[in-house]
């Protein structure tokens, strides 16, 4: 539960900002106040069904930018090759090891 | 014109996925095909005015996209970030520098 969670909050990083102002309030609600469905059902004037749904949907949505543009995927190693380059300069920072990485964090973009 | 239109191919490389499969359509023959506005109004069998109109909505939806998530801007200066960090192995490779670049490689995420 708590990874699902943690990927959600993740996802909602990068693609909150393309979801209506009403799924990231849910989501906000949900996730980060930990608010049930009921509170945020009575708060919207709407059915706990409805909110159930409108949070299925903002996740699915969310998942679905995902796939295309895979922000969070390389998001993760862009950090991990980041953390190779810092090995790497502590040690006798192999050069052509260095180069290696950075032009794997050209590529990713 | 040049300008423009380049900048538009590189906002088409981040957002293209998540345009409409027509959207991606038109912005293609238009721009990578060099089709006129009168022929894709035929190869859709619409007008030279819907089109027009189609091609402007999938702009202004790419630069709105652009303005929220920033992943061409981004993009940009992780090319320069990169640029400067070579400049630094080609040195007395500066360890401080380089990881000062580096973690504004990762706050850029």
């Amino acid at each position: 539960m708590l990874e699902k969670t943690t990927r959600i909050n993740l996802l909602y990083d990068f693609y909150g900002p393309l979801l209506t102002e009403r799924q990231r309030t849910m989501l906000e609600l949900y996730y980060h106040e930990d608010w049930s469905l009921g509170e945020i059902a009575d708060y919207f004037g709407i059915s706990r069904q409805a909110v159930f749904e409108g949070i299925k949907r903002a996740r699915k949505i969310m998942e679905g930018m995902e796939q295309e543009l895979r922000l969070f995927a390389k998001h993760v190693r862009r950090r991990e090759i980041v953390e190779q380059i810092r090995t790497e300069m502590k040690g006798s920072s192999d050069r052509k090891a260095v180069e290696s990485l950075l032009q794997e964090l050209l590529d990713l973009d």
